[in-house]
């Protein structure tokens, strides 16, 4: 559970949930009791119904998400065999807009890696050995910036290795998407957008890998100039990663990489640190037709597909530990304020939703 | 005066001088107390025996070189004609080592410029976005590598413009210097020197331009890992300059540079300062080998020569408003602990630094 800080902020109490303009205000009705309420409502109906659900359903409640420390992973390993299955459908995701419902279908995958150059064994001053010894902010401006041309094509060898590509049905889906170039650079406050070329960014921000400097540390950063060479330096990077690169894999290759490139006129170390593993089911998935199928019946149109370009941990689990296929089937929209105050869930995604996770239970058993 | 902390790592009081092992101990002795004495005794000598000086003397005691705010340069401007000569003198400066009078004919100037780069209006996630826009620590890092090339020349177009090159002299004065390579980078804990091939380490630090990364801040600096691309990133740059590079000079061309090379997925903002003028008395000027005499009479040993890689303010005001050659006569000991506890000033150097200034003052008739 998220903090409700600023209170003041909210409308009305943030515990105390209420109805107005066809949405439901109260802290967690969006992410994620809502969406995980539609499950339980479509299970329920169908029993009504039925008397029966017309597939087998594991539920797995998870309270820890937004908590420091969580049971999650030793669970889902400990228990592999209670919660095998075929498809793991995740409620947690927002539509690509309001009025559209979607279909989350991959996620990229992480690695972690900090460089740490160092030089003279104090800092020194500029004067007295500017031209004489190496400088390791220097250096590592140097080494970081090898790791990518100045198109954001990364230039670890190998980085590139296994890649699978983004498929022309895939391509074709995101055109759908109404996507404005112009108002995401407006709501970034920049220029342009930027990276590999022959590709766009929805494409680039989800499907294909990237490298970014998370932050430097190094030499003099108060106000002013103090003159040193600075005896250390090191920068943090994050890589997002595709299908198939494997995190430990990338892991080695940049380790290699950047002792490779390492002058020997200063000392560097490289700790790389495989994060979670890229998720991808194939839009041909029999669970992501039967998704779609459910979507355009609950709520009368088709559905949208997306992928993410960060990484949902426990979605990894479910593909490596029980093989099971990830699916994301959100209620959310972008309006919902989830992590703010003010936090909303859409009446009629509410209602809808109970009736496609409902109808999505049917369209799996064909 | 520099403070005496820590004060119980003083073997006598710190103001309460006391002679032990040939050498003066408390603060200020060596710097520059002592030195500044020898002018006085050396003067006071010249009358007693002639009753009169050899040359013109003007004499310029300044107290707040260690304080924070200094009124020396706004003095030296206002009483340009009344501190008029021909040569400066001054004496605050360290023989090359123990046992070799030193002469030391020349500084480097200083150029200062902060560059900063700007990407989204705020942190991002670099899942969401990585890949999709450019990052301005990325971009940082490129920027400042530009600068340099792998040896340490300096890719600013036109930097070396107008620079004045080692004499021959100057390089075989240098070679008798005993510097030890292997002692330098051991003392600073590294494998090698490093820096622009064709010159030594001492032609480089002392008479050559740098170009130095002084500190860089950007993005998330603490311990682990957080996956952001920043919204700003900023280097600070000190540039070590030599005869005839103009301070404002290189300053206009760094700041055109950077500017000319910013990409245009960012906005790129460059401030640069120029600090103090490079400093450099020819090796054949009449006062130097007025001192070279008068050192080999006062020391029985042939000076050697030297420059210096850092800055000495006044010493540009010297040149610059006054027109005066400067050089720095010094008699301090790199052993004199200056800025630290126990600090001392050899006797021997303090009798014999009397004789010297009294033997320049004859010299300097001729």
């Amino acid at each position: 559970m998220q903090p409700v800080d600023p209170v003041e902020l909210w409308t009305s109490k943030p515990f105390e949930p209420e109805i107005r303009n066809g949405k439901i205000w109260a802290r967690g009705t969006a992410d994620d009791k809502g969406q995980l309420f539609c499950h339980v409502k479509a299970i329920e109906s169908h029993f009504k119904a039925n008397g029966k659900l017309p597939v087998n359903v594991k539920i797995l409640f998870e309270g820890e998400e937004e908590a420091m420390e969580s049971h999650l992973d030793d669970f889902i390993i400990q228990n592999a065999k209670l919660l095998s299955c075929d498809t793991a459908v995740i409620s947690d995701t927002e539509w690509f807009t309001e009025g559209l419902p979607t279909i989350c279908y991959g996620l990229r995958g992480i690695t972690l890696a900090e460089v740490t150059v160092t030089g003279p064994n104090r800092d020194v001053h500029s004067g007295s050995f500017g031209g004489g010894i190496d400088n390791p902010l220097n250096v590592l401006c140097w080494m970081v910036t090898q790791l990518r041309d100045r198109y954001g094509r990364i230039r670890v060898p190998g980085f590139y290795d296994n890649i699978v590509e983004l498929t022309d049905e895939e391509r074709e889906a995101f055109k759908l998407l109404p996507y404005d170039e112009k108002l995401y650079c407006e709501d970034l406050g920049i220029n342009s957008v930027f990276g590999e070329i022959g590709y766009s960014t929805l494409e680039r921000v989800w499907a294909r890998p990237s490298l970014d400097l998370n932050g430097i540390v190094g030499g003099y950063t108060g106000e002013g100039a103090k003159t040193i060479i600075p005896s250390k330096a090191s920068a943090k990077i994050s890589m997002r990663l595709v299908p198939n690169q494997e995190p430990e894999d990338i892991a080695n290759k940049i380790e290699f990489y950047l002792k490779l490139i390492a002058p020997p006129t200063v000392k560097v170390e490289v700790i790389a640190k495989a994060g979670g593993k890229p998720v991808l089911t194939p839009l041909n998935d029999p669970a992501i037709k039967a998704a779609s199928r459910a979507l355009k019946l609950a709520f009368g149109k088709e559905p949208v597909f997306m992928r993410e370009g960060g990484s949902i941990p426990v979605a990894e689990l479910f593909q490596s530990v029980l093989k099971a296929n990830t699916i994301f089937i959100g209620f959310g929209l972008p309006t919902d304020n989830i992590h703010s105050p003010n936090e909303n869930f859409d009446l009629n995604n509410f209602y809808n939703g109970i009736k496609a996770i409902a109808y999505f239970l049917d369209e799996s058993s064909k």
